[in-house]
Parts: structure tokens; sequence; C-alpha cells
């Protein structure tokens, strides 16, 4: 089983065995996502070359883009120096990562705004996320 | 108290009071950090304009940079879709974020190497973390 290979043992993996994952757009630099993987996950993910997580809340592998066809394909994956945090550089397919049909999960944004600060959404929904998901 | 703002309510706090932070830098839009944030520190954040975290392992606030000097001049806070992840775009004073002396933490590639995959240091060393640390 890969999922048993050498190299999976340098990763700190957590208490419930995972890792958290940052998933980077090569190119822009952009951030896309964050998640978890276990080990599983990352042995399917450098199997496949597309980014295969850890779902904490369904419990179960997540291949990214298996419903919305919006994979990611791995083109680097990089360790930190604590060996605990992964970073994942990918490219996005259809150039959304987000189910609110945004490029990315980050469009939150924190604003001053006069002594009231308020978070406030930023970035453009690109698609309708009924029209990503609906098959 | 600060910590008590409204605004932080919004952010949803781990079972231990904690939020992932994935520290990116502005211009190159690399990555250099991941680290913790509980309410005090996000609060201190946004006071100082300079990153501070909650370091696990010593359990104490860590105002980035107060020993080194490389402090992290924040200049925008995201959340992500979910309010449980934070994003950190900042200046990095002196260019290094990595305790190693390197520009960000994620050095570390994993490379296949013809069937024995393994993880390889890929950026160089940039300070000595004597120097850096020796006051």
């Amino acid at each position: 089983m890969i999922a048993r290979a050498k190299w999976l043992n340098r990763i700190k993996w957590d208490e419930h065995g995972l890792v958290p994952v940052i998933t980077q757009e090569v190119g822009s630099n952009d951030i896309l996502m964050f998640a978890w993987m276990n080990r599983d996950a990352l042995a399917r993910t450098v199997e496949l070359g597309q980014a295969v997580y850890w779902s904490r809340s369904r419990k179960k592998l997540w291949h990214k883009g298996e419903e919305s066809g919006h994979f990611q394909q791995v083109h680097e994956i990089r360790l930190d120096c604590d060996d605990d945090v992964l970073l994942l550089r990918v490219e996005q397919v259809g150039g959304l990562a987000c189910h609110t049909g945004r490029h990315s999960c980050f469009f939150v944004r924190f604003e001053h705004n006069d002594g009231q600060p308020d978070w406030i959404d930023v970035d453009p929904v690109l698609k309708n996320p009924a029209d990503i998901y609906q098959k």
C-alpha cells in the first residue's frame, strides 16, 4: 500500500492523523483554499496528480472536483520547516476553487470602517453554485 | 477590551479557541508561514498593524519579529468561506519569515526521484539563524 510509504513518515500528523494543507494557484500564486489530508489522501494525491483531501465533516476522502469537474492538477507539494503543514501548488481547472462560485475561498476582507470594523465580501461570484454542482 | 469586540465573533474558533492563519507576502504572493491565533492575538494584530500569533508550544502571544526584528506589517486580513481560516497579507521586514534563515517556511519539496520519493530542501538559507537571533 502506497499509504504506508516511507516518505509519508516525514510528516508530523496531528492527533487525528491529519495535516493542514494550503492550496495555492501556480502562476498567480493566489491562495485558493485550505483543507486537511490524512495519509491516504496524500498518497492518493501523489498517485493521481490531483488534489484529494480528507473531509472532516463527511469523514471520507474528497477528490476535489469529483462533483463540479473543478479538479486541481498538482504541480508541486511542499512541506514546512516543522514538517506539519503542506503547501499544494496547483492548476485550478475551471478557475473556481470555492463552493460559493468564487476563484478563492478567501473572499472576505476585514475593514476598519471608521471604528465600526466588519468583514466584507470583496470578490465576485464567477459562477452560480447551482450551475456548478447541477449535473 | 478589544478582544471582546463584536467582529471577532464572526470567526469560528476551534475547540482550543484558535484559528489557523496563512501568512502571505504582498507583491510576490509567496506563502511565508502558517501559524495560529486566538482572540487576543488577532485583536493585538489589528491594534498594532503587525502580526501577533499564539504560540502553541510556548502557550503565549508571539509578536513575530520581537527577537529578530523581522516584523510582519499587515496589509490585509481575510477570512475564508467557512469563517474558520485567516489569511494575513503582509510585508515581511528583512525578507525572512523562517527561523531557519529562509524567506519562507515552505522550503521542502516533494520529489519523485525515479521511484524513490523523498523530501528535498530546495530554497537557500539567506542568513545564518545564529546571526538573526543574536542580540
